[in-house]
């Protein structure tokens, strides 16, 4: 298994590099992520960032002594010349992560979130520091178009029988890598493997910001929306049975709709929903 | 009071910059350091060591993690162009030091140590690493000669009416202060000011291999010997009671005796041993 992630929410602090959707990945992986909060490590401490808080005054990133580690790793490897892929792939390795775990591109591509009123925001800035609080006018991903896509993250797309989008974000999580040269033209030719799920269940994400996104961006927060973004890339769009209403307008778009529980409170149901799908795709 | 301080054991570790002397003379005067072992920060944890372990096997140094945060404001401050003595000031007065901590140079100067039968080894690695083990044949002080001593130390050891030099390695701790441009001419020209205190006592040091190395370098391991390498920079020479025989030797060699408690196993008694060096001094 390849899982391809967005680094578009990485940054910088206290000079360290933190990749917090591809951390979450690799320590869910791993068994050892903190799975109240959904990301970090589990049973972490937190001495040295109130050690930093010294120097710097009050955090607003938390970041833990054992997370803290895989940083200092990460930023010590690329200063020495590493790309981000390579050092993400030792990580996983020394957690014992069996699954191929790839950064969507070794190029930095940076999500900026543009708020009602505001200048645009660093992603962490507006999700963590800011709570997610406004509303959401525009989303930017900068240096996207000059980013260059991971060669074996669209090797491993394309040689995939089944890619499945996550119910991510469509816009800061999904959308980076959609954002990247030939991804969408890549997705578009082997539509038929690819399934989507929604992250919109009733109207409203489970988890994040994308239904007050779609809404701030004049869509509907429906699966619909979401789908439609997705149109012409999945042949297949899974939706939540509180949903299962809308298979008829989803099939309309040319896409074939599967229904099914797609709540992931469990890895059990994580590991039935992930079944579902890949019966879904009709290969 | 001002403080100058040995950088050449500063070494990198896990791509931070860690500097072992300034950091035990500001954690010292903060009142946080760990008086077990001499260094480091009180009631420290290791998560992130042990985390740190997983990326790069077992440590051989050790870093708690109040101790990280340290290093990792230090590094993201110099590399954002910010000089050793500027971040130096920034944490002593982050952590409420009121003295004057000064690194001897804002330039890189690094301690080697030659064994028997070895290469030269970086100062930890024969230090920590090696348990200060094997026969010391040579000291090399790198970059010495090419480092400016910091300008700022040279004021304060000029304008003191007291300089004293603490009962360290000559050869390891005041050894590459000594080896920086000028430090000896201005030591020798404010001689009379200049009180040096003995890290012998008996024949042996309280702390650290300067017994070990005496010898090795081809010299008896006693205060003597010690008070023979500052004749000339040093106008007292201060003794422990213990080596109080060794009074008129040292007379002989044109510096001032004053034997005291030179052990200073509490902070009181360094505060009377403070006192009495001052007050030996003849200004």
């Amino acid at each position: 298994m390849s899982i391809v992630v967005n680094t578009g929410d990485d940054d910088i602090f206290y000079g360290l590099h933190v990749s917090p959707d591809i951390d979450t990945v690799t320590y869910t992986l791993a068994g050892v992520v903190n799975r109240t909060l959904g990301y970090g490590r589990e049973n972490d401490s937190h001495a040295t960032l109130e050690a930093l808080d010294r120097f710097y005054g009050p955090h607003w990133f938390t970041l833990g002594d054992r997370d803290l580690a895989t940083h200092i790793y990460r930023t010590e490897r690329m200063r020495a010349g590493a790309r981000l892929s390579q050092v993400t792939a030792e990580i996983a390795r020394a957690l014992g992560v069996r699954a191929e775990v790839m950064p969507m591109s070794d190029d930095q591509v940076r999500t900026f979130v543009k708020l009602r009123g505001r200048a645009p925001l660093a992603f962490q800035q507006y999700f963590v520091r800011g709570r997610a609080r406004g509303i959401v006018e525009r989303i930017e991903i900068r240096g996207a178009r000059a980013a260059g896509p991971l060669p074996a993250a669209l090797r491993a797309i394309g040689e995939s029988a089944a890619v499945i989008m996550a119910p991510s974000n469509p816009f800061v999580s999904l959308g980076p890598i959609l954002a990247l040269r030939g991804v969408r033209t890549l997705l578009h030719r082997i539509r038929p493997h690819v399934a989507a799920i929604s992250p919109i269940v009733g109207g409203k994400t489970i988890k994040g910001p994308a239904d007050k996104m779609l809404r701030g961006l004049g869509m509907p927060a429906s699966a619909l929306a979401v789908a439609r973004l997705y149109q012409d890339i999945a042949g297949t769009f899974v939706i939540d049975n509180a949903d299962r209403a809308l298979a008829p307008a989803i099939e309309k778009l040319g896409m074939r709709a599967a229904v099914t529980d797609t709540i992931m409170t469990t890895p059990e149901k994580a590991a039935r929903l992930a079944d579902v799908v890949l019966r879904a795709l009709p290969v």
